[in-house]
């Protein structure tokens, strides 16, 4: 009882499902009914997909479709024999349920649940749940400990020639604030290595490989990556092409939905990566603001203890700094609008956004001071040294033209200004809903849209001053961000001038 | 930018889907991108769906599919044109988020999550998240109360002209065990009122009400029901023809999959269909064994406890039974070879199963015991009394003819029977694996299909003797449940005889 490969050309984002029409001799035969998982073998290789059942003539009955998750993973020419069976169990059934029922589970059974996560073995609900069961400080320390080793243990991991291997991470990012590459260019001027691997956005307008990919290539491969390094020190690639947190890669495609991730899984999932990575000195930036993923010290310091702990047990050296997570940093939101502003400081351009240039300052001086200098300066001083002589800007280039070249970020065709209805002060801007509002203009997948913010907190402002600029590539974005924006005038909120 | 609507035919069970070209007006101008929820409008209608983008040509650009469950909510002709647009966050989302965080949520916000569940305002995976943060103890007894009386909120509500409203329940089913209709029976043929929706299978082979379409229609409205009550005392149909518990047939669409409930769920679910039926008194069976779905006397008693408790603050009065579920009730395991154990328990026939003829009356027993009679006679002799006369088997069929017409069960064309491979005592049997098993012989979806077990625990057999008949509507479905059962043969587990 077999049927053909068909290509649906169905993008159901992460979820291989499996198309069949309701009289195919497979569904009467096997008694697969919608949302069945199914095992689909064929070309020697074997998925499992979730059944949608077709009760329409536009699928023959000689043939299954796969939707693009599942032809990418299947991985098979159309036409191709299929096989259909019933799933055994995931072997990690019982450690989800357990889990679920709030018991604690060991290192192994984690591992066990990452493994038939990223095989595909679980359907998106069970990943929810898993996810869900670790919300909410259910997880012990231990527990906690026993994850990121799970998700360490389940995916690839580097090795460096030379230690200290150091590193910055920024949790729950706010609409700019893309310190990252002049970080990684003055660590590595500074003669140590910075292999960073960053994300694509995941619920934000850009990540920081988006905002990279505008000025480079990032999806390096393994290889690629230990030659940019070797060369120069440091690199900036998109983690999801190098395959260090697999696990990661498949939690998102819950969490991005959901909206939601736990302090354990953000401990695991930050930890993990770096542990992979191989570094061995961290930085980690916590932004605290009232729109910010940490909304107050108390939550910032509670996360900052875990995330200690965790590190600490991993062997991993962290330096927890809490910021200002009120308003955006820099002046653009969006992959291109953010790489200018890196150029700007970089090139320490009298324009430059001096906000973006004394946070990114103050992260590479805590990264530097895991290495004191023979000469007493503090790692800030060295850090704005660095970057004042030029030598992070011709380090970034040089990252750049190892990575496969440098080039100039593109600019978006069209353009609104929203200007301050009345004088007042800037009392409050909402990070969230400046992130939407990017977004609805087209960012991330359009990496010239996005929008500039052109007033900071308890500016005073004129009527008729601007406040943003939105910027689109298509006419239609334009006006659906505008629309959002006439919706949600407060995303700059003024105050009473004083 | 509208598109016309078009019917895909696609059965994803309840998940509304819209299916979209990457390229139409509308992914493009808006910005979904796979999986995003969309806001569907035509009609005058307006449904949530899930968006799958389709990159391939066999859906026009001007035109957006629904799946059969988006099809029959937005229930608009072919053609009509169609609106989109991003939803409102659901107005639970916060109430969601605070959950899965482990705060505790009152009676309005379970009403107002559970009301964007039936709306379909909820992803799967977002129904996953509030099922798995329900499980584990995670609500304690006011907020369980709570979520109970919010899933009576948002449904209907019987009322019956008189009082007591009898009732019973059995709690994780065991395979077989079916002695609803014959409870009913006796109890109506008593004079009292027992007004019985049953749910079909979830994750069994059979569910009371398929069991009960095999010998009669279940599928009444609520006007229906009411007629067949008014005139017989009693009825069995399937609860989800009469809306009584809206929320749980959309909790079940993860719970199934899933396969897990929680005790927090499963008691909001089980009381708060009693009285959302007008029931007054019910008494609770929980079968326990190693195999069923309570496992040990601790959980029982837990289980009891949490039921009692959330009971008498909705003023049910209930009794709760533990009884043995170390092995399956009855020999038949599937709709129609469940009925026909059913008739003959109520037709008194020497070949009748005892086990299932004494549970029976046991729980029609306990029943009668709500309502003491003058003669001082226990409820379990009135019980006992009515079967042995007949008196509940022309009840029964009078509630058949009133609820449609009585018919008799098919018989299923395919048949293996497998016998003892040694001699030996039978020392245990594995009430999942035999479910599964039943179920891959094609029960529920083939009434006729599942199995017969002709052995009980401690009894001794000759090899060559039969353990176990499959039943089957195709060849197919047989040679699979053969296999499955080729490879778990200790499914009837034979000890050395003494």
């Amino acid at each position: 009882m077999r049927l053909r490969l068909r290509r649906m050309g169905v993008d159901t984002y992460q979820e291989s499902v499996v198309y069949m029409h309701r009289n195919c001799v497979v569904c009467r035969s096997e008694g697969f009914e919608a949302q069945s998982r199914i095992v689909v073998e064929g070309n020697g290789r074997r998925i499992v997909a979730t059944l949608n059942v077709v009760t329409d003539d536009w699928i023959s009955m000689d043939s299954a479709g796969l939707s693009e998750a599942g032809w990418r993973r299947l991985n098979a020419p159309e036409g191709t024999w299929l096989r259909f069976s019933h799933p055994a169990p995931a072997e990690s059934a019982s450690d989800l349920r357990a889990k679920v029922y709030g018991q604690t589970l060991d290192v192994g059974q984690y591992e066990r649940l990452l493994r038939d996560a990223i095989a595909g073995r679980l359907a998106d609900i069970e990943l929810a749940a898993f996810v869900t069961a670790c919300a909410g400080d259910r997880l012990g320390l231990e527990e906690n400990i026993a994850l990121t080793r799970a998700m360490i243990n389940v995916g690839e991991r580097l090795q460096w020639p030379r230690t200290p291997v150091l590193d910055k991470h920024c949790v729950g990012g706010l609409p700019g604030n893309r310190t990252t590459p002049i970080v990684v260019a003055i660590v590595a001027a500074a003669g140590y290595l910075i292999p960073k691997t960053s994300s694509r956005a995941i619920t934000s307008p850009a990540g920081t490989a988006d905002t990279m990919e505008t000025l480079a290539p990032v999806e390096l491969g393994l290889a690629a990556m230990r030659r940019v390094v070797e060369r120069e020190g440091g690199c900036i690639v998109w983690g999801g092409a190098v395959g260090l947190s697999p696990a990661d890669d498949v939690l998102i495609r819950v969490e991005r939905p959901l909206d939601f991730d736990s302090d354990a899984q953000l401990t695991a999932s930050v930890l993990s990566k770096k542990v992979a990575a191989g570094a061995t000195h961290v930085v980690l930036d916590l932004p605290v603001g009232p729109t910010a993923k940490v909304r107050s010290a108390e939550t910032a310091a509670s996360l900052g203890r875990l995330l200690s702990a965790v590190a600490q047990a991993l062997g991993l050296v962290v330096d927890i700094h809490l910021s200002d997570g009120r308003q955006p940093v820099g002046r653009g939101v969006g992959p291109a609008l953010e790489a200018l502003d890196v150029l700007k400081v970089l090139r320490n351009a009298a324009d430059a956004p001096q906000d973006l240039r004394e946070r990114a300052l103050e992260l590479a001086g805590r990264v530097l001071d895991f290495v004191p200098g023979a000469d007493g300066r503090s790692g800030s001083q060295r850090a704005r040294a660095l970057l004042e002589s030029g030598a992070a800007e011709r380090k970034f280039i040089a990252i750049c033209e190892a990575q496969g070249g440098f080039r100039q970020p593109s600019a978006a065709p069209h353009r609104t200004v929203f200007a301050a209805p009345s004088d007042g002060v800037v009392a409050a801007i909402d990070n969230r809903r400046l992130s939407r509002l990017a977004k609805l203009a087209g960012a991330p997948r359009a990496p010239a849209a996005g929008l500039e913010i052109h007033v900071r907190l308890d500016q005073r402002v004129g009527a008729g001053e601007p406040l943003l600029t939105l910027h689109a590539q298509t006419s239609g974005e334009l006006a659906y961000a505008n629309e959002y924006l006439a919706q949600h005038s407060d995303i700059v909120k003024l105050g009473a001038a004083s």
